[in-house]
């Protein structure tokens, strides 16, 4: 299993950069004052590298709802319960939820993932991909949230996604996450990747007060102390299965299978670009393949994508996950394509340039 | 013509207040934590104010690209050539800008509108509404850019695009531009309307280097000066006749028209941004209507934005006009009105609530 992901990893390259210079020319010479359409330029001219220098496209567009439990929600870190998790899952094959809603407007597919969690499997719908790798992580405030084998196990479910994706002719995939707690070891993964401060890192999730914040944060700093093995040692996928779900994995080994297939990748908000950090310390040539969906409203987010050298696209004060800025992302590189593939040139429109 | 005028203005009443409590519950029992969709959820109860407190529909949506050209563009204060006003309605009818390609893609009705373009009628085609009011403005370097006729005849042209697309059902209006040099008017209004100083407010426009941006800023100050008493008297019809322009004044009348209906307004950047900036001035309550779709590049756009007391949706550096920051804006209206409207209730979802 371990090979099978190591070869996953060396199948990632980097995008050609040489063809940088043509994308650029042709958006240059298209009906607008250079650059006037900022981000959506730039989007488009990713979309155009990620494609190897094809007419770029971004559909069909799919976006996969991953869902997981969490041991550490016996810590008392989130407001919701525990089954809300499942009862959010019966909601996304039900077609009731916000990612649901927002797909349905941006045209794009909805698949719903069981990565993790708790209870039998949710038995069959067109839209679900039974995959529970495990009825929930343990709790990471004790030890290890999963072993390095479910942790694997996960990622590759992840990568087979976005197998099957690129088989059924899919260009752009999008994360989204389910899973009540998973603010929490996304903020453990954050500060053992990237170096950053729990106390600055943690925010209220779904909307704890600021005693159960720094209930949360003692929480992490256990989970820290209690995987301190795992955090020093620096590897990536030891500190993913130290701290992270099975969710978190799915999503990192989606995102990692998307850049191995040239696919373009629309991550959410907090928790899915948690499962981007892990996999860019997997591979750091996924930063080509990847665009960060909005700017989460839990405060640590800033400093993580910071970190990561990256800006958001969009700044809605979302915060609840489940792919619904990854959709709204979508539709912004479905305009991006569009306007490279079919403004007119200042020449075929007979406008004149500047002076 | 100024009585009809006055009527309008005398039409605009504020939203309904007493309808936030229920339109704030209906949006807290959907299946998520309360405020997770952030300015989606703002958008949505905006929406649903404007509408009388019916069930949100984002649909039909009609951006409208005013066109219009200026005398100041003598002074050297852009860097395409006058003509291109010209040529870029006929890329709008021909279907190849920005504005065509990406209202296509949101799915939004575009109209292309002659408010004061210099030469001859552009002829017949479906989308084109024919309404000159003069072949450009005056040099408002020198003088008043229009008199106060003049500025009412495109002021109720804008009014009455509005009440033909009632008529026609239209529920969403967009605001677009195009006009060569006219982000000298618009920073002339700014500073007129808002006390904001032309040395702050001056940007590049389509692209001018520091030298052009400096000798605008110049103009814009004899602007101000040669139409000080317009300035001077407060008056919010004098300034917007002596600083404006035809498309600004047809995009100012086209948000009062649509305040004074109840539709809801997408506001496009710089340029749209100052017409909203008068019809503000000139009724107070179409800040009730409209929302900002975009931050725009042009710097000014910032301390105007602050002046008004409004954020803007998006921030992707977009600096082309055409309405083509409204359109995407009106993408998250309508994903917003679906969100109201199609979302499950925790009680009809059986999703537990937060303890």
């Amino acid at each position: 299993m371990r090979a099978r992901f190591d070869a996953v990893l060396s199948a990632i390259a980097p995008v050609d950069l040489n063809l940088v210079p043509a994308g650029q020319a042709h958006l240059d010479n298209l009906t607008k004052p250079k650059g006037s359409l900022g981000r959506l330029e730039e989007l488009a001219l990713q979309l155009y590298l990620v494609q190897g220098g094809s007419a770029p496209t971004a559909d069909p567009a799919r976006v996969y709802t991953v869902a997981g439990d969490h041991g550490v929600v016996a810590q008392g870190v989130s407001l919701y319960p525990q089954e809300v998790t499942r009862q959010m899952v019966q909601n996304f094959l039900n077609g009731g939820a916000g990612i649901n809603v927002l797909a349905r407007t941006a045209g794009v597919d909805l698949r719903v993932v069981d990565a993790g969690c708790l209870g039998p499997d949710f038995g069959t719908h067109p839209a679900l991909i039974n995959g529970k790798v495990a009825e929930g992580t343990a709790d990471l405030a004790l030890g290890p949230a999963m072993s390095e084998e479910q942790c694997l196990r996960a990622l590759l479910l992840g990568v087979e996604l976005a197998d099957q994706a690129r088989a059924e002719g899919v260009r752009v995939l999008g994360t989204g996450d389910m899973g009540i707690g998973n603010t929490t070891p996304s903020t453990a993964l954050y500060c053992a990747y990237l170096g950053l401060d729990p106390a600055a890192m943690t925010g209220p999730g779904t909307g704890l007060d600021d005693a159960g914040v720094r209930r949360k944060v003692e929480v992490i700093k256990r989970g820290l102390a209690a995987n301190a093995a795992a955090v020093n040692s620096g590897d990536a996928l030891a500190i993913l299965a130290a701290l992270g779900g099975y969710e978190i994995a799915c999503l990192a080994g989606l995102i990692l299978g998307a850049a191995k297939n040239g696919q373009f990748v629309c991550v959410d908000g907090f928790i899915s670009t948690a499962a981007c950090v892990a996999a860019w310390k997997l591979a750091p040539a996924v930063a080509d393949y990847v665009a960060l969906a909005h700017a989460s409203a839990e405060p640590g987010h800033r400093l993580a994508v910071e970190k990561m050298g990256k800006r958001p696209l969009l700044d809605l004060g979302l915060r609840l996950g489940e792919g619904t800025g990854a959709v709204l992302a979508m539709f912004l590189l479905r305009s991006a394509a569009a306007i490279f593939n079919t403004m007119a040139s200042f020449a075929s429109a007979g406008v004149s340039t500047a002076e």
